[in-house]
């Protein structure tokens, strides 16, 4: 990437529509205008469900084939989101694994604060073993706090004994409800999105007083012994870099295999650029060949 | 991999002819009777060649058909190994990227320390694009010692000012000849060929009262900025792991594209297991792929 193109999508980024209105309803209309009803593409069908009481959406891009399963866990901080800002990373893995994938609607903080989110992130996976798929036909996802949620889920398996599924993929997880991480400082000059103040005032919607060192909330600070195969893709200019950087390193030492990905000079979940940003369709890309591999699949969707 | 696989690797590599012999002289019949001559293929052509004034060998394999190259530099502390060691894993990239590798004779330790080695690599690197090869089609790629080689090459170039290589693919690199990471405690009970001990024999051979912190000899501790994107493939048991995460936290802050694969329960330079070890035969494919990509070709040359 050019560093014209690098500096024309951050400018893009910062002039997007961006709420001063620090209300729960200003940051998610403000979120919502930005990520709701994406683009999927014409051959992706999205029917509304439920999985572990849960609602969620599945979509299935084209004649999806194959018998595993995406669990998709949305970022919007564990406040703003839904599963249909969600659909879009969604539906950019199945495309490429050739799986169907499913858009969890989890419960969001302020009103069902920390460990709502993970109660029925949790449940959805449950319902996908008590529904007879085998949990090395499931793979979970998630972005920013949706990535942080993964963990959560993975930790509360092996604490309950479950299988983990096949693998994992994190776009930019926000790992870390401390809010501690020394790139919150390092990189607060190119992070066209974040500051410490905003990651700030999620932590404590999300919280509601409870301890940021609690390990489901910030799974950086976990023993990730027993997890599955990580992909983590982050980009440079964010300030959660660290929470990635340190989760690296905290599966590196639980004996997990772990691959981090950092793309130069793009911002937080950068992979929502796809269709903009040749670094985030080569990243999906990359994601997706990783799942299809976690899977057991011998080639992607796309070659077959 | 089961723990089962894991165990008995670790217990092959432990069983291993270890030289008791703590000479240059024995240290380097040991290394060679592990490494020297490898099997590479009926289908691979070995050709002596000089590239910079310094000997070679070109591996080809097949009708490589492509027009870029594999600069590789082997590994061994700076003291042991060859250009005929190193032909192992510049023969597995040549044979995943479709090109020729080139692996580099350089001088080694105690006889020409720091900075030879370097000499003779950059001379190589510069002798390509002399020669009329595109930056654009070269990619460096080298294990241990030689993946800290490869930055100081990188380093050098930007120095000069000298365009970049398309990428580089680092095995376990040696970064850190201050032998200063944590995991060279951390890691020492599970890391089967290395401890503080003999590092710091070899760090003291190739240094010969240099200062460790010279960024050409530990590139842990240099700027990175301009250097292109890097693939590092390290075993989450050994010694030197820090001097892969901590290289990849210092290319993420120099904005660089850099990917870190951590594979578990695997030791230094694991694509060495190639053929035995089914996680070293898919790190080759992935680091294939990454090599594939920087050059801009298409698909991998085993899909053609």
């Amino acid at each position: 990437m050019s560093h014209e193109q690098r500096a024309a999508i951050i400018e893009l980024i910062r002039s997007a529509p961006q709420s001063e209105d620090r209300t729960t309803a200003g940051q998610r209309a403000s979120f919502d205008s930005q990520f709701k009803d994406p683009e999927l593409g014409a051959d992706v069908t999205v029917r509304p469900t439920t999985l572990g009481g849960v609602e969620a959406l599945t979509v299935t891009v084209g004649n999806a084939i194959r018998d595993g399963v995406i669990l998709y866990l949305h970022g919007g901080g564990y406040v703003v989101g839904s599963a249909n800002t969600g659909s879009f990373l969604a539906t950019a893995l199945a495309r490429r694994v050739g799986t169907p994938a499913v858009s969890l609607e989890y419960r969001l903080a302020p009103e069902n604060p920390f460990p709502a989110a993970i109660d029925d992130a949790y449940a959805a996976y449950r319902a996908l073993l008590d529904g007879g798929t085998q949990a090395s036909d499931i793979v979970l996802a998630g972005d920013s706090a949706g990535g942080g949620l993964v963990l959560a889920v993975l930790l509360s398996a092996r604490r309950d004994g479950l299988p983990q599924p096949a693998g994992a993929v994190l776009f930019s997880p926000w790992t870390d409800l401390a809010v501690s991480g020394a790139s919150l400082d390092d990189r607060a000059h190119l992070d066209p999105i974040f500051d410490r103040e905003n990651i700030q005032w999620y932590a404590d919607q999300y919280l509601a007083g409870q301890d940021p060192h609690n390990e489901l909330a910030s799974p950086v600070y976990a023993d990730l012994s027993g997890l599955p195969p990580l992909l983590i893709q982050t980009g440079s200019y964010e300030v959660l870099l660290d929470d990635s950087l340190r989760l690296a390193v905290r599966a590196a030492e639980s004996e997990l295999d772990v691959s981090l990905e950092i793309v130069a000079g793009v911002p937080h979940v950068f992979p929502l650029l796809a269709g903009h940003l040749d670094a985030a369709d080569e990243a999906l890309d990359r994601a997706g060949q990783f799942l299809v591999r976690r899977l057991g699949y011998e080639t992607s969707s796309q070659a077959l």
